[in-house]
């Protein structure tokens, strides 16, 4: 039976909705896909439901290939588990969490570790019941700062979440292994270009991760790659140090008259111009040493105040800097955090706009220093380079600070932009940025969520061992905005075949019933090859509206029962390149394949 | 692809689980299909999963017969809506209640009419559109305050939930009898029986309800029937009440010392014995009026004192107290409560043991009062009755007491417990009563939401009139537990063939090779015939787990290889009668039919 437009519960829009910032959430409110229901929470019309569960399918085809097993879990958890592995906590403010009548702490679970490493320690004991992978189709919920972009970041969400659990780290590279390849097989199956890169595991700690991103100017990720192979996102990219060099022959640093030079353009004008370099070339951004003052907010609460120096021709990248501190959330100083400063107990203190590590009464920040301030620099800062940098005195700099010799790091931190050019960590040349989405994490987490919980096993010899584990990820709904991003054109969506909401539309247009009469013979002979219909049967509409609804809803294979239709002929109309086809009646299951 | 045991993620347990108080949830935790992860909340293994997903397949067949389309909406709704109709008040505690990043109000939704209104609102305007059956599959939300009995009350359930859009009441009438023979149909393919009654349909407003209930010992419901046809939950139940009588040759009413009668039994006893009837038969319990002392607390905090006056053989059934002063919350007074009614602003007060509509000073109760506080009375105290009541003075009754001559109540209230052997309402005889477990539950809404929420389409003339709606629910999760509840031995579960995880399950027993080579043929021979086969291919297992394991997940159809395999002999076991029956492995496929 097929499905009639006459009674179908579906409405499309002439007008875009009014909230849509990008092209697939426009266009599935307006072709009558989803509704919001508040701010990145979504209803599911019919159209909308078939193509989540053709996405749904193919997922659940590709895990069972993986040798992965369906259960489901709940969304409403208790809070218990979480907080033993911290991450109450570390989730901050995009947690929902809810109190029940009884005033128990529970949650809306954003994924859910805690839960399977319970479940597998509740039913497994022995090495012998290992590997196993075991996964769920499940709505999960994060509470978003700025949700946006319709299904892309939403609050509620559908996630493929997939664990592995062996009992050596060898078997959890194999497990790894074979969910990597099924995401290969899933994303491929759903015509998704993907790029798989180095990631950062975030708060899901562990020690190796990748994402499946989708290159588009629309992801929020931002990813570099080179020639030679090389792909990771910005957050897991780490710099190449230069080699360090000796400070030997340099000569000692020198504190400089620099008024009205608090940033680091107006410094180097000024350098250029007072202070010209010894060697006739002209001083550059990149010859300074900016100090950032960044604050941390701790899991516990407490702010720490960090100093990060780079290159002054660099900007903080706040993405990787929140990668490096994680858990903590970083912000930059505000004026009370550099008041703080301005009067360090016992110490020089740092002055705004000429921070630096070192000044003439000792050293204020580093190895050296007392404060109790982290001063972390960006790795290109190595032993022997020379700076000019801040003279933590209102007007002046000091010229050729030398980093081993004048100042002491207490450590490196990858807070600088990447950049176009800079060297591949693996030598494979300089890399490339692009923009990308995520559709698919494969993190593994080794041994923590294992070790917090208490899942071991009995191993070979009857000793106990604790669990190391995988868990990975697939953005069910997110996928599937990302494909309506990827296949539309000015007139609406052009789903894959793999995902179209049906196979073929069956469009009866004019007034004779003869019309009628021959759609029903069509959408029998394509129902006959196993082929799902929508069919346009609407009376009282005209030919031009359920053109342009067939062009807005998308599927692929389109056909006109019309004028032609006493004399036994229907039109194939192709929804991606427009092109149109007569077609003999009795041909119709025949040209379909 | 047969699944297979040996990788399978399952573990059955020898023993019960600790904290199961009814069959379904002891078995479905030892046979490795639920595990609880709070109170009220559990996960899905994967054999659970299967069983689920047959119950839903079977219940979007039916919906999609009776022409329902399904859509799919968030578990996270905003409070508004639920606001504009009452409810976010009326679920009391039993809603849960979440607070998003930026302070607003959500909730977990325990049911959709107000989303599934505001869509319908959103995309429908004429009356061309109707009428619209729409549905969904989804997990709801109730924090219950004793969450029991596993699936059968979880605090997170699933729940096929429809609702119907109809712009007459005769429309109506033809989409709830649509979704009524749905659920006949559906339950019937479930196995389940179930009888239809008449409901009250409580915190979702609207008309006519009914209820499925399915009769069981642990049901929570009790519901009366009789031998005419008539079905009623308790509830809903209303009684008959006698013809009025006149009071013309009743002799005047006359306050007797009663002491030490503070109890209805007492009181008879006393009667007896100091003032004994004069007709000559003994005083029964049926001849006093009990006043009974209710606390409401209203949806607005407000806590409001009601007397309640029935005959003295008759309890308060408090759940049809519940529904008759819904969405009021009832309890029976406390001391507090009794202290303020001692002494009432200008009146008598009410003396606790001795309450009664009428004292020696006027009227206490009743609409001569001006106490302010409600007296209803069961329906059976109609005009003319006399009875031995309260005097309102320690240790004294008033005998002869007449309804519409000494005191005049506020009206009648459906609070007295009913009993086997009372008149049905519809005059088909006495009734029984029984107790079911509701399985579905349909509801004529009518315009309630649509009112509330403004969902108005143009009807035939242009006029904009407002929609009439249904409401339909399907506990999934409950029903899968009545079905375990049902349908098991001492040794484990047996699965209708309807909703069964797998059609057969096929068990290799002994070491021989042979055994798992013909278990091979076995199994590929059966999935041919296109059903479903768990197979038992573990190696180190003996016989005896294999069968106890096999009993207790409960697949019906069992076939053992092991001895005769080398002889091309199988065995064919009947889960349900045990019985065994010697099949050739060429016979196998036709011998399942």
């Amino acid at each position: 039976m097929p499905t009639r437009l006459s009674n179908y519960f579906l409405r499309t829009l002439r007008e875009d909705p009014s909230d849509a910032e990008v092209t697939s959430h426009r266009l599935l409110v307006r072709a009558g896909y989803i509704r919001r229901q508040a701010p990145g929470i979504f209803a599911w019309l019919p159209l909308g439901l078939r193509v989540k569960g053709k996405i749904e399918a193919i997922i659940r085809e590709e895990m069972a290939a993986a040798g992965a097993h369906e259960v489901h879990f709940p969304a409403l958890l208790p809070r218990e588990p979480y907080e033993v592995t911290g991450r109450w906590e570390e989730y901050g403010d995009a947690l929902f969490r809810v109190k029940d009548r009884k005033g128990s702490d529970m949650l809306l679970a954003p994924t859910h570790e805690e839960a399977f490493t319970l479940l597998v320690k509740d039913l497994y004991n022995s090495y012998k019941d290992l590997p196993l992978s075991i996964y769920q189709i499940q709505d999960k919920y994060r509470d978003e700062a700025r949700s946006r972009g319709g299904l892309l970041r939403g609050r509620e969400f559908t996630m493929k979440d997939a664990y592995s659990f062996d009992h050596t780290d060898a078997g959890l590279d194999a497990s790894y292994q074979a969910q990597r390849d099924a995401y290969e097989r899933i994303f491929t199956r759903l015509g998704l270009e993907y790029v798989i890169v180095k990631a950062d595991a975030g708060a899901m700690g562990g020690s190796k991760s990748e994402e499946f991103l989708h290159p588009t100017p629309v992801g929020e990720d931002t990813f570099v790659r080179s020639a030679g192979g090389y792909a990771a996102n910005v957050e897991a990219f780490t710099t190449v140090a230069p080699p360090t060099r000796s400070s030997e022959k340099l000569t000692p640093a020198e504190v400089l008259d620099t008024p009205d030079s608090a940033t680091i353009e107006a410094l180097v004008e000024r350098a250029n111009s007072a202070h010209p370099r010894p060697d006739g070339r002209s001083w550059t951004a990149a010859d300074t040493l900016k100090n950032v003052v960044l604050a941390l907010t701790h899991p516990d609460g407490s702010r720490e105040l960090v100093v990060v120096g780079l290159p002054g021709d660099r900007e903080v990248d706040m993405k990787r800097v929140e990668v490096a501190f994680g858990p903590a959330e970083v912000e930059p100083a505000n004026e009370a955090d550099f008041a703080r400063l301005d009067k360090l107990d016992g110490h020089p203190g740092l002055v705004k706009g000429y921070i630096g590590p070192w000044s003439a009464d000792g050293a204020v920040l580093g190895e050296e220093s007392t404060t109790g301030i982290r001063f972390l620099v960006d790795p290109r800062v190595v032993d022997g380079t020379g700076w000019i940098t801040g003279a933590n005195v209102h007007g002046k700099h000091v010229f050729g600070l030398v980093a081993g010799r004048d100042f002491q790091p207490d450590g490196t931190v990858e807070a600088a932009e990447v950049r176009a050019g800079d060297p591949a960590p693996d030598g494979s040349g300089p890399v490339e940025l692009a923009r990308g989405m995520e559709i698919g994490h494969v993190f593994q987490l080794g041994r923590k969520y294992a070790e917090a919980l208490g899942l071991k096993v009995l191993d070979e010899n009857g000793k106990l061992v604790t669990v190391t584990m995988g868990s990975y990820g697939i953005g069910v709904t997110r996928a599937l905005a990302v494909i309506a991003e990827l296949n539309n054109d000015a007139k609406g969506l052009i789903w894959p075949e793999a995902v179209s909401p049906f196979d073929v539309q069956v469009i009866a247009t004019g007034r004779d019933e003869v019309v009628f009469d021959v759609s029903e013979i069509v959408v029998a002979a394509i129902e006959a090859t196993g082929r799902e219909v929508l069919y346009d049967d609407r009376r009282k509409v005209s030919p031009g509206v359920k053109f342009g609804d067939a062009e807005l809803i998308g599927i692929p294979n389109l056909v006109i029962v019309g004028r032609g239709a006493a004399d036994g002929i229907v039109e194939f109309w192709d929804r991606k390149t427009g092109e149109r086809e007569q077609v003999a009646v009795a041909d119709v299951a025949a040209r379909l394949g």
